[in-house]
């Protein structure tokens, strides 16, 4: 699920100015949120959509349930830690997750290039189906697609997925507040380097494994602790700062982030200094923002702590009121800049 | 939604003879079936997903709602009587109205290619937005992709919708009954030969239109007339031969149709000779089938004519009890031929 604010949308270059879709334009960044705006939402709009979190709220009956769609391009098809099966099962519950909605069914559907080995396909799917088990949410409804050589890469897979919502556990983008405080479950930037990694056949003195989960258990902790959390997030596409930054867009508020906390693998650190990029940018696939007030931190990383994929946890940051929709970053000399979004890619077909 | 029975599996020659994904892989025929159940069931399976109707019946809290996936990859995205856009609509939209369902929101997600002009992506958005609106469901949930040059074709789209089961209305692929009535609610061939004509520049004496459009108004009326209908299908990829074919082993029974019956526009039926195609297996986005016991015939055929959409209907067939599994066409002549599902394609990225 894209998720721009309307605030995020303000400083975007209008897409009028291009006259065809460039890869930046699914960057997550500020081309990406210029298309979504320009294009989709002005013909699409309406109250559940406009809201642009990591799913949407919809009103049936009786029920209050969630909903959030994610295509899946990432290429290669399998890198060191998980593939586009896994991956997609997981992208998709971490959207519902970070609703504080109970997940209870995905649908599948692929586009599968002509000669796509049966084999790949067959283990794409078995990990699909092992990640599916695993969070114990089952795929209910799938669709099968063919498209002649050239006209795709491999396979691509959509999954969507249904959540309950949960009284106890209503977080938003909208929701941080001055004084809050911004966790981070545990290491910065694995995916998005294990997928450069793997895609330009870079060989580091340590295999960067992508860090793809379900993040079901982390957030099942928070509820279960009581933990009056604010706003929940996975640094997908984009990375960190852009999450961030979205937040603080929706939120009206600053966040600042002290760069000495930042929780980043050396492997990833030495990679990222050898490609230029910079670890607050780059995806991650089984992390989560928690937005809490100080009050919360305490128990908040403690129930992270209790699971192995929240081991990690770190408080990064904190939530300022002023300059709105912004993101700051202290240094370790004590200095501070601005992490914007970025206009275009860093790195293309990460998810 | 694929939809495939477990009887029309074994037929299917195994995927194991093939080694890589052959286009015929995606035509609703034979070999979908062997991929289906040979990768995909033997993998995913679950109750849900093994019934293969139109979409996924899931219990969640106090509520029953229906889920229905579908990736739109048609070729060329623009063709007369529609685009992909309004098509990725209607096809969801129709799978949740074929199980009696009330359809409460869509999903929407696009993979675009890098190259794609604005100007034909806002056309087809604005013609999914138009859909959308006009059978009154909301897209409240989105995803945006970008992949390079020759790695997709133009665009696709998934939608995903989801729906409220309705307790008056819960046909069923397995539901038709020996002595019931199949009824079409208007003519036979029109969208697979409007995008071939378009895909390959005929032109016939009058052109073809896609019959492309929203079924909610005819199951509405169907509902409203008190109906007991046993199963509704919207016979897309495969044609009619396919989707009874599929009804029939979900059954267990055999459908006779007759040929002087089948509603074929004259330059649909000429398009189909001058190609050597056979219109009971060309795909249909606007007419829905309806198997109800003998006695409700007369108020299905004045519920489906008092809207435009269903004006052409009528009967062309009927349930028997054997040979189980398996379509009968009377020809006009008094003899008879089994309409077998196709192995392969006759027309594909139909949809």
């Amino acid at each position: 699920m894209t998720t721009i604010t309307a605030s995020g949308l303000t400083c975007a270059l209008p897409v009028t100015q291009t006259e065809r879709v460039q890869l930046g334009h699914g960057s997550g960044g500020k081309m990406s949120a210029s298309l979504i705006g320009d294009v989709f939402l002005r013909e699409l709009g309406n109250p559940a959509l406009n809201v642009m979190g990591d799913g949407a709220i919809v009103e049936a009956g009786a029920t209050e349930f969630v909903v959030s769609t994610d295509s899946f391009v990432v290429s290669p098809l399998e890198f060191p830690g998980g593939d586009i099966g896994s991956l997609a099962v997981h992208g998709t519950l971490n959207d519902v997750a970070m609703m504080g909605a109970r997940a209870v069914c995905l649908t599948a559907a692929f586009i599968l290039e002509e000669g796509l080995p049966i084999a790949t396909l067959e283990r794409v799917v078995a990990s699909m189906a092992a990640a599916a088990r695993q969070a114990g949410v089952p795929i209910v409804a799938g669709d099968t697609k063919v498209v002649e050589r050239g006209k795709a890469d491999g396979l691509y897979v959509n999954t969507t997925g249904i959540g309950l919502r949960d009284a106890r556990c209503r977080p938003g983008p909208a929701d941080a507040r001055a004084g809050d405080v911004v966790i981070v479950s545990g290491a910065l930037g694995r995916h998005g380097m294990a997928i450069m990694a793997a895609r330009e056949g870079l060989a580091f003195e340590t295999t960067i494994t992508s860090d793809s989960a379900c993040l079901i258990p982390l957030v099942e902790r928070i509820k279960t602790a009581g933990v009056r959390v604010h706003t929940l997030r996975d640094p997908t596409r984009g990375g960190a700062a852009s999450a961030l930054n979205e937040i603080a867009a929706a939120s009206g508020v600053a966040i600042e982030l002290d760069e000495d906390a930042l929780p980043v693998p050396e492997n990833v650190r030495a990679a990222c200094e050898m490609l230029g990029l910079d670890p607050l940018y780059v995806a991650n696939e089984g992390i989560l923002l928690a937005i809490v007030p100080a009050e919360e931190v305490d128990t908040t990383l403690a129930a992270l702590r209790s699971h192995p994929l929240g081991s990690g946890a770190v408080v990064i940051g904190r939530v300022t009121g002023k300059p709105a929709a912004t993101v700051i970053l202290r240094t370790g000399l004590g200095g501070t800049r601005i992490v914007d979004l970025l206009p275009g890619d860093q790195l293309p077909r990460i998810c």
